[in-house]
């Protein structure tokens, strides 16, 4: 149902037609089968905003083809914030766009309807006549939208080249890409610092808390607005794992094939506790100020690259950490004897935070944080996860990997074994790695060829060629 | 060398005879060996202050018995803040102490000395005519010298008397226990929140950062002063077992007996990275004041309490966490779809914040792990672990628990392996149990047997009845 009277197809109004910052890396991305909608439909549809959007305002860093700016150089003033951090990607993204209007709300777990609403995506690869080639991508936490292309913002390749291209096991030659920022997030589906089109101003903290159910919902009208009525796949690490396994169990007739990765059925308690931390860090910031930092003109950098600096340690392994920087001093042939990063791991992690800060939502990192933590697919089920995949005739393959302590081999055996009791078809890989949770991003040979394994065999059975 | 002219002993001023909270929970803490010094030397060799000790003001919660009140009783104006704060245990804590003047300087790490300064300790049991049954207990980061007595600022019981006391493996009827705060704490040893005597103001960072082994040397300087030329045991865990292994290198011949549990000879990657976390979590609170909080009369509370959940979840196993808490709600129905503490685990963490935060000092959080950090005991032995022990004639006995990823048992076993090369006579045990690294600190039947055995025996070898 492409560019139906209520699905408007948008594209940010003065979008930089050229430069290697926002042109898809793989040169590939799909001009697809959906309809480009009028340009000017963006700001229209997006409901009162404080400022009309200017194309060639400083306000919105993005339109004039500059990336969001660092710490030292962002504007401070209210204003300058407010746009620069609020307007550049939440509501303008340099992506495909779409718009949900009033005829077609999202219906989210916590009992309200979201409306208006967009996704924001990039698609690589063709869609084939028949509509059968098309894999949906499904991001991790801090991950987006811009999987196999160079990211906007950063200017970094995309965060899952790895395994997605031309040639690639996930073969833009071959088959149609999707990948989406999910709902809650900031990169231009809608989420925390998308303006409210109810007030005019970011939502903060009264856009509804979200669930995955929620974001796999928002994919699926996606997909429907692409004119997709079967997946060949849905593919997704950590969240993204999540993702895939609620896809499975919301539409199983609609997922052919579901690879989640280092992914579980549920959080752990530990994992929530590290994310209470994280929450915890961000909301303790001044900075914050109850979620409406953007509103004025403040941002929770400190409390947020904490949060950023815990987490990181638990995407990788101790050896991996050890390997890595070891003992071995950052830039100096002793101690100091002092509180600076004198540790090549201190002085690591401490990037790690500030990057992080420069493209991430602070309240977007509490929401999708949250619906982590709140996953739990067989709580719908009487407790028993098997009942969630009965008569499902999806094809399933898991991959975890034995270093993984955020997301052990055990959480994902669990869901193999409900699988097997719900008589699926399921394969199911352990990956020696010792890279932990983070290795479903990086170059596994092992992940990249059970990955083409998998969908060779999945297209194979479609008759994709 | 008791009681010598530049060897103080002090007491605080004003401390209450009587009374639970401040009594030892044993009642048999030692008068020793040492003599009482008057009670008013205390505030005359602490140097100048900017008020004098009154002993019945509200200055002073202590002097009236008092603890250190909570958050929402705690006054935030600067003067009572920095009383309340800097001068209730860390000038004039309720506890033996020991100053040490000008004549006895502590040649630190850092390559200054620090002098005066004073050591607070608490004393169980009786000294032997011979001197021969002294067990030193050396305290992990969140600890102090209040082991086997009822904390005076929480009112709790000490947090080791699941292993010291009447008839206990640490056995007060026996032996003689001595447990002290380290240096860089804030309950009466000197550290970051202690009078300055140069500036009569708090040290905050002016304090040198101290390392494992400045701790043992003034730790060394106690024992002289308490007339103990040999140690029957050194025993503690986790940063106390550190201070174990440092204690059998630089003073092998005076430590007959050493038991390290859940302990590494030197601090790893992963966990210089969780300290650091902490650390950034503290010094991004603005209410830090770079380290001049008591003066400027506030307290960088969230930064710590993040600091410290981030810390505590790494002090328990994934499967504690989850026979706890699991996911848990807490005191609700269903989910809250909000911000708020919705599970248990949460709401537990955030208690394990505030809590900590109401009785250490956010500096003293700081200096402490840093000198975790700093802790590699074969680096002034050409990195060969072996070379720390040559010669050693200590006998050891290392454990750890197999579910401490914090400090695993790999890092034990190091250990143990060193000793063996070093030709020491060693003992190790790994003990099952799914607490995780506070293991060391629970009621854990194995490792009570395995310290009454180690100590009975070393008692034995030596002739203590």
């Amino acid at each position: 149902m492409p560019d139906s009277d209520n699905v408007h197809v948008l594209r940010p109004a003065a979008r930089p037609t050229t430069g290697e910052a926002t042109s898809p890396a793989q040169g590939s991305q799909a001009q697809g089968p959906q309809t480009q909608g009028s340009q000017t439909q963006g700001s229209q549809t997006l409901g009162p905003q404080p400022q009309g959007q200017q194309p060639t305002s400083p306000a919105s860093g993005k339109a004039t083809g500059e990336p969001v700016a660092g710490a030292e150089t962002r504007p401070v003033g209210p204003s300058r914030t407010y746009e620069a951090l609020a307007r550049a990607q939440a509501d303008f993204p340099q992506s495909e766009l779409v718009h949900f209007g009033a005829d077609k709300p999202l219906t989210l777990d916590a009992g309200v309807t979201l409306s208006p609403f967009q996704i924001a995506y990039q698609t690589y690869g063709k869609l084939n006549a028949d509509k059968s080639n098309a894999i949906l991508i499904c991001h991790a936490l801090s991950g987006d939208q811009h999987a196999a292309n160079v990211h906007p913002v950063t200017g970094k390749t995309g965060w899952w080249e790895t395994l997605i291209g031309p040639g690639k096991p996930i073969d833009t030659n071959r088959f149609f890409v999707i990948a989406s920022n999910v709902l809650g997030g900031c990169l231009g589906t809608t989420g925390p610092s998308s303006i409210n089109p109810k007030t005019g101003f970011p939502y903060g903290l009264d856009l509804p808390v979200v669930t995955i159910r929620d974001m796999v919902r928002a994919q699926a009208m996606l997909i429907d607005h692409l004119g997709i009525d079967r997946l060949l796949a849905v593919v997704g690490g950590s969240m993204g794992g999540m993702q895939v396994l609620q896809w499975a169990v919301s539409y199983p007739e609609r997922v052919f094939a579901a690879m989640p990765m280092a992914a579980a059925a549920r959080h752990s308690a530990q994992n929530i506790a590290f994310h209470e931390v994280g929450r915890q860090a961000v909301m303790a910031d001044p900075d914050w100020r109850g979620g409406r930092y953007l509103l004025e003109g403040t941002s929770p950098r400190s409390g947020l690259a904490v949060a950023r600096m815990a987490a990181h340690i638990t995407y990788m392994s101790d050896s991996s950490l050890h390997r890595k920087f070891g003992r071995r001093l950052q830039d100096r042939d002793g101690r100091t004897f002092s509180f600076d990063a004198d540790f090549q791991v201190e002085s690591y992690l401490r990037h790690q935070g500030e990057a992080f800060v420069d493209r991430f939502d602070a309240n977007s990192y509490l929401y999708v944080t949250r619906a982590m933590d709140y996953f739990d697919l067989a709580a719908d089920y009487g407790g028993v996860l098997a009942n969630a995949f009965k008569d499902t005739r999806t094809r399933f393959c898991l991959v975890s990997f034995t270093s993984d302590w955020l997301f052990p081999t055990a959480d994902s055996r669990a869901v193999v074994h409900a699988l097997n009791a719900a008589g699926a078809s399921v394969s199911f890989a352990e990956i020696e790695s010792d890279k932990g949770h983070d290795a479903f991003l990086l170059d596994e040979p092992e992940l990249t060829a059970i990955t083409r394994g998998f969908l060779d065999s999945a297209a194979r059975a479609v008759g994709v060629a």
